[in-house]
């Protein structure tokens, strides 16, 4: 038997004393790397979204307080450890609503405690732990959210929540990775997700760079493909994810949440315990951020809308928990969420 | 006081001898005229989207039919009027969801039947009074729709059921024209509405001619919306309501009423009745058109999904009449839509 791993795309690397990453802005028309070697780059690359997505945004913050300690000891071996605090600052507001960037900043500034001497072997083996265990949890989580598919059907899949997200193999789409290659998914649609198109470029690309077929849909046809029957599940990512179980998640989630239980379509939230935030009381206390209305007037740098249409661009929504079928993470599954179960599941 | 008509934009004219189209497929980056003066060209310009919503292409074949009479009458005057029924099969088979485009050609035989000699300026008469009652009846609908607005409000629209989609003024945007001038809407959202991004090209641009601002969403965004408050109402045009209450719209407009009724927002749909088709039981009689991959594909000739990508694209939905709070024609409203009401009004 022919072994197939559909796991080919790796958005972030280290390599020669610096971070690579895939710019996410090119694809798929164009696969090329930016290079970061000062903190600066790095929170251009994360605000001006050349790398999103919850986990992989924080995957490459830890790798950017690597870059920023290597940068402070050098200038100052006396006194890096306060100095660096700016730059982790600095990471810390490049996005709102991913709670999985600060998760890893405060993993890194424990790291950065810790340290005596030269920083930069300790951190970056941090970095790179963070990074190794975001794709074991991911093929974890890909085998436990597959399981819970009963009968081999199609399922809907908003937004980008795959390799590109992640340190590699996805969260929803690890589900789904797993899920084709044990016959439990037999037709994978994604929807297009305006206004970064996600879904049409990135997730339709890496899905057919590991040779998943896929098929898109406009955002508006979600509710009518589910009418039509085949699809089961709806299976997203997650930005963070309240102690009570509401979801935030890319703009569109909460739409499809809504027309995917009113037929009968289950959801699937796919994410690693990094993303569940339980000092976040529900989906009413998450940040929710708003980006430019360019992003919705335009399209590839081409002007689309009227001239002088105003937008309102919020780029995630919250999904309440009661929409929510299953949670599924690294440490488990959390059937119809509510705050005990996350808290248990938390503490265990 | 100085009066705003709030009704600049005329999509379709007669003149010259010749039927001139605002080319939609161009807006809102340049606005130029196409001209038919064969009937090809006429249903081309249907077929290919150069004019689109339902009145506009009921009225866009009664004009293609006085063309391709004159042709026929000018080839053979003793047997024009049997020649001259391929030309409203080439017109009537452009496009198969809108019951405007039958309506108005059906309404064009019955002209053609009774003509005797030159049939040219009867013919056109009867085109032109098919466009001039159109825009009464928008007229009538934007009064009797904004009557059922209560309290001052914002809301949203999907698509372009405008003066674009019509003779002019619009349905769903007659509604919104006559409730902004009224008082009784005080902010108007429109989603983007892809794959054709009618919401953003045509309603944003035919609004701001008209000084109506105009605030943008996502599509996924609508739900979100909604969910903040502030919107009371989703208003919509129709392609065909069928004789239950079944309303046949653009694709989106299902999820967009899924929403709503989730957030006790109200649903008015508005169309003239040559909307309604008592003929088709229920929505699932409707023919629903499929178009090109292509449209999903791509935007404005640019590829943006990725190489490999394949894609299902209805571009129309059927939202049940259980969903419907109001539909407003020129002959009156109907709440809560159901088979005898609308039977009621179509025979008063």
């Amino acid at each position: 038997m022919n072994a197939v791993s559909y796991d080919s795309v790796r958005p972030i690397a280290w390599r020669e004393d610096a971070l690579w990453l895939i710019d996410q802005r090119l694809l798929p028309a164009r696969r090329e790397e930016i290079v970061c070697r000062d903190v600066t780059e790095v929170a251009a690359a994360i605000r001006d979204m050349a790398v999103r997505g919850a986990p992989a945004i924080g995957i490459t913050a830890a790798y950017g307080a690597v870059i920023a300690a290597r940068q402070r000891y050098r200038e100052n071996p006396a006194r890096w450890r306060d100095e660096v605090e700016a730059d982790l600052e600095l990471l810390a507001g490049t996005r709102p609503t991913a709670v999985n960037l600060f998760w890893a900043i405060d993993r890194m500034r424990r790291a950065i405690r810790a340290c005596e001497g030269d920083p930069c072997e300790a951190l970056l083996a941090e970095a790179r732990r963070i990074h190794e265990e975001d794709i074991l949890a991911n093929r974890r989580m890909g085998e436990l959210g597959a399981a819970l598919i009963e009968d081999p059907c199609a399922v809907l899949t908003h937004c980008n929540a795959g390799a590109l997200a992640t340190g590699g193999y996805g969260t929803a789409l690890g589900v789904i990775r797993a899920g084709w290659a044990g016959g439990k998914i037999r037709q994978v649609y994604a929807d297009e997700t305006r206004p970064w198109l996600q879904g049409a470029r990135l997730t339709a690309w890496e899905l057919l760079e590991d040779g998943i077929p896929v098929t898109l849909v406009a955002e508006g046809a979600g509710a009518w493909l589910m009418k039509q029957g085949g699809v089961r599940w709806l299976i997203v990512g997650s930005d963070r994810i309240a102690a009570n179980g509401d979801v935030a998640n890319k703009i569109g989630t909460y739409a499809a949440a809504l027309s995917a239980r009113h037929h009968g379509v289950r959801v699937m939230v796919v994410a690693p315990t990094s993303t569940v935030d339980l000092a976040t009381p529900s989906g009413d206390a998450i940040p929710i951020e708003t980006r430019s209305a360019a992003e919705l007037l335009g399209l590839g740098g081409v002007t689309v809308a009227a001239d002088g249409a105003e937008a309102w661009n919020p780029v995630f929504d919250v999904t309440p928990a009661a929409l929510v079928d299953a949670i599924v993470t690294e440490k488990g599954v959390v059937l119809k969420p509510d705050a005990a179960k996350l808290a248990r599941l938390m503490a265990s």
